[in-house]
């Protein structure tokens, strides 16, 4: 159940020194082949860190042979000597496994605008890839963890062939990808386009479709590695159909990770005219601070949902505000706009799990979005964590 | 310094019993004449209380005789009987006072969701209406807070004439309005189309642009009423003036009693390629509870700043992320994208409030979003609201 568990693939986990804590913190993926393809999917945000401006040039030819992912230090806003430390960093792991620099991907995850211990980081290089191992995956996807409280990793087997993933993500979580790292790896047979064309239609809708604190990275990372070991070429709508799961499972296990939070939350809007209504109504909610902070209080406040949902443009979501349904774990607290059942009815205490259905009566289309609850322990983390 | 202070005026504050606590709940706002000019803005919110419906129609004519404002209920998704509650408020106000129901003004703010409990409301108006006074705008001012802890007033005075303000709302302050209600007299003569001009620009630069918490309210309505008692007919631009003020000054009072909040954040948005850019700017930046719960936890974190810059689309606001600078308090921070001065220096808990400026250098338009830190107490008075 690890990035190493599909054919090809190495990996290692070390300390180099850039975490204060002394816990690991750096990760070395390598796709030994015969394929090397790759395909990768980065923030939208207008301000990334040096990795990011490296490795989307990296991937253009979609070749990917290692992968370098370091916590304790973001490498954002650290002008010409960040992109060079990123750029050393792809360098010296491939002079050192004797790749091209072009292919090897960097991804680096903490706080922005401090620079990136690159001594460190570049010795650290040394012992990651003499640490090098096919079974290194756990020691990976624990040496990428910032705030998280578990590695995350998935496994998904196939006829012959499978699909691995680790990630990391505890904050920042939010549309157009979280603050998040994520490696897939796959022994599968699989074209450049079809491996694109799946890690896009994947994150698009489990990734992109989770949203912790409204707050977009600097630095997500998606990057899926096809070594080919298994010799199996696989159909692309069943290889499309593996990614597509891996990254669920990955996403909904960010959320459940999310920094201090006690519910994780879906909301299902449903009765929409088009899928993208559907989304804009989904993260209108799962961004509202008074809705988050009622589910912590256990209290199914509605009336912050259709407040919420009211805020959506016409344009962009038709929908007539007096035929509004809302469902809290199944019970129907709002029925045309107005008070239903009970909501006392309603414990929602008892699960870490809540369940939001909005039917918009517009449509058939739907879409679920993934948030958590706005706790104490969210405000606590999130006002200490650079000081 | 409240709203009876211009002539023409009476107001009333009474306790209905609409609150649970026994404190003041419903306040009449008269205007005596000679003239009864009336402008009003709503909320941008498709999901709106039975109060606004009726109100928009009412002051469709610029008449407005007398507001009703209610707190301890919104009669918010309460359908049709929520309607014929507020139908009956100014049918019965209309009555009492020998006006026309058609030129009252209701506006009603507390829990969506919750029938208004229409017979206390109606039975308090008799005593509202026997409790009117020249002197009773600070009354009035005080029966419409519900999580305020202090009554909001402001008092404009020009020659000869003046205006005076009163607002509630603790919280869901978000652009397009807060959850706010707000009164304005002035015994100035001005034509509707004056009245409404002044007041549209006055709430675009100030009511809308103040965000506590990014969530929009159902029942937003600012309401100015004009009786042109003081005989005086000021220029529109120095009327303009007067109203721009006494929002300016209720604006900053509504954040300043924000649920729970222990910082006030202006966020100034310099050098923007014009003004909508700097808005748009400056609200991605004061939506991100990353940034404002490190500004609770007194920690000058400018990487959470131009992460949030850097969701701005750019064709809504062009920009070089390798061009911004910015400003804490007055500290160059962040220099050209990048670490500068030594956010060490800053002292961010020796005041309440805090001054970020963001410069684009993309242009000269500029514009102040205002909001709050993340609090604990934010979380927990909104984790228990309605429990």
């Amino acid at each position: 159940m690890s990035i190493t568990a599909p054919a090809g693939f190495r990996a290692a986990g070390v300390t180099a020194g850039l975490k204060s804590s002394g816990r690991p913190d750096l990760a070395l993926v390598v796709n030994d082949g015969p394929d090397q393809v790759g395909a990768a999917v980065f923030t939208s945000n207008r301000v990334v860190g040096a990795p990011v401006i490296w490795s989307r040039q990296a991937v253009t030819d979609n070749i990917v042979h290692a992968v370098v992912l370091n916590s304790g230090g973001a490498n954002v806003a650290t002008g010409p000597d960040g992109f060079a430390h990123a750029h050393a960093t792809a360098e010296k792991t491939a002079a050192l496994l004797g790749a091209s620099a072009a292919d090897v991907v960097v991804c680096s995850t903490g706080l922005i605008g401090v620079p990136l211990a690159a001594d460190k980081l570049l010795a650290g290089l040394d012992r990651a890839v003499d640490g090098l191992s096919v079974d290194g995956g756990p020691a990976a996807a624990t040496a990428i963890m910032t705030t998280d409280t578990v590695p995350k990793q998935v496994l998904v087997e196939a006829g012959g062939w499978s699909l691995g993933g680790m990630a990391k993500g505890a904050g920042m979580l939010a549309p157009s990808l979280a603050t998040m790292l994520v490696v897939l790896t796959t022994d599968a047979v699989v074209d450049a386009a079809t491996a694109d064309a799946a890690l896009r239609a994947a994150t698009a809708t489990t990734f992109d479709r989770i949203d912790s604190d409204g707050c977009m990275s600097t630095s997500d990372t998606v990057v899926l590695l096809s070594s080919g070991a298994s010799g199996h070429t696989p159909e692309p709508a069943e290889f499309a159909e593996a990614v597509q799961s891996a990254c669920a499972q990955l996403a909904r296990a960010l959320i459940a990770d999310a920094e201090g939070a006690s519910h994780d939350i879906a909301v299902q809007v449903v009765g929409a005219s088009d899928e993208a209504a559907a989304v804009a109504v989904g993260r209108a909610v799962t961004r509202s601070n008074l809705f988050k902070a009622a589910m912590f209080g256990n209290d199914p406040n509605w009336g912050r949902i259709i407040a919420q949902v009211g805020t959506v443009p016409e344009e962009v979501a038709p929908f007539d505000p007096a035929e509004l349904d809302v469902r809290i774990n199944g019970l129907l607290i709002c029925r045309a706009g107005g008070a239903h059942e009970d909501p006392a009815q309603l414990d929602l205490a008892a699960s870490r799990e809540v369940h939001v259905v909005i039917d918009l009566h517009a449509g058939d289309a739907t879409a679920t979005i993934w948030t958590n609850d706005l706790t104490h322990d969210y405000v606590h983390e999130n006002s200490a964590y650079s000081t």
